[in-house]
């Protein structure tokens, strides 16, 4: 597996799986009927690095992108996101593209990583405290989860 | 003191303690520098409801909005912003428009609100405590204060 900066052209080979997880509505605080063109607005907008993950084939199995997560006096924390293609997890990509993310944003003079909105039932959530990030606290009921009725929204940091 | 939504005629009226309240870069996490067009987009986006105090002059004082925080399974928590002329803290603006924002939020079926970014010396967090709203958890040294050197950013929630 190789992680690179994603172009233009990655798009067409992220929606599948972006689709299938942002309509699960099980991970992510977006619209689970969010268009494909609103979705790649999203996901790769301005301001935003974009990675992909590719496999050995060349195939993409994963993304993820890393911005500033205000602006202004807070622009040195970063925040982050990250997919992995459903059918291809248990397989080391989200932790490869998260150290990749760590360190591209250490090595881009963030002081800080912050997810904002880390659904509390997520397993992404062990992998997250496994890489250092700990749980400042906890949005209570904010997140209709389909199968586990209302659950929090972690807020989740880790200093780089 | 009166509270109305805003339209679009008002923006001028809003963007003189707007851009006071931003370039001080000791309360909001935006860019100092954000264009008057920027700004506008930021505070009046599509999907936003926003509203001005008015004194008895028909000067606006203070403007606020409200919005979901996040979207699709999310996206009944609201967020709101607010902002109050300067020269004009001290005579309850900022609390009539947080009574009212959070009444309207009620009203639209929102369940909570939620700050993502309440600088820990921001005076009005005492108002919001005052309010019901309790600090969820504190992102550390996540925002840098021109006096106070880096502060925290906390996220504050209250039931509706």
């Amino acid at each position: 597996m190789s992680i690179r900066e994603a172009v233009a052209d990655d798009w067409p080979r992220i929606w599948p799986f972006w689709h299938r997880i942002v309509a699960a509505a099980d991970t992510y605080a977006w619209d689970p009927d969010t268009s494909e063109e609103d979705a790649r607005a999203l996901w790769m907008a301005p301001g935003k690095q974009v990675f992909v993950a590719e496999d050995s084939s060349g195939v993409v199995v994963g993304s993820a992108y890393v911005t500033p997560n205000y602006g202004g006096p807070a622009a040195d924390v970063a925040n982050a996101g990250f997919m992995v293609d459903p059918d291809r997890t248990g397989q080391g990509i989200g932790r490869a593209l998260a150290e990749h993310i760590l360190r591209t944003a250490k090595d881009d003079g963030y002081r800080a990583m912050v997810f904002n909105a880390v659904v509390e039932t997520n397993p992404a959530v062990k992998l997250w405290m496994s890489l250092g990030f700990e749980i400042v606290g906890t949005v209570p009921y904010a997140y209709a989860h389909p199968t586990q009725g209302r659950v929090g929204l972690h807020i989740m940091h880790r200093a780089l």
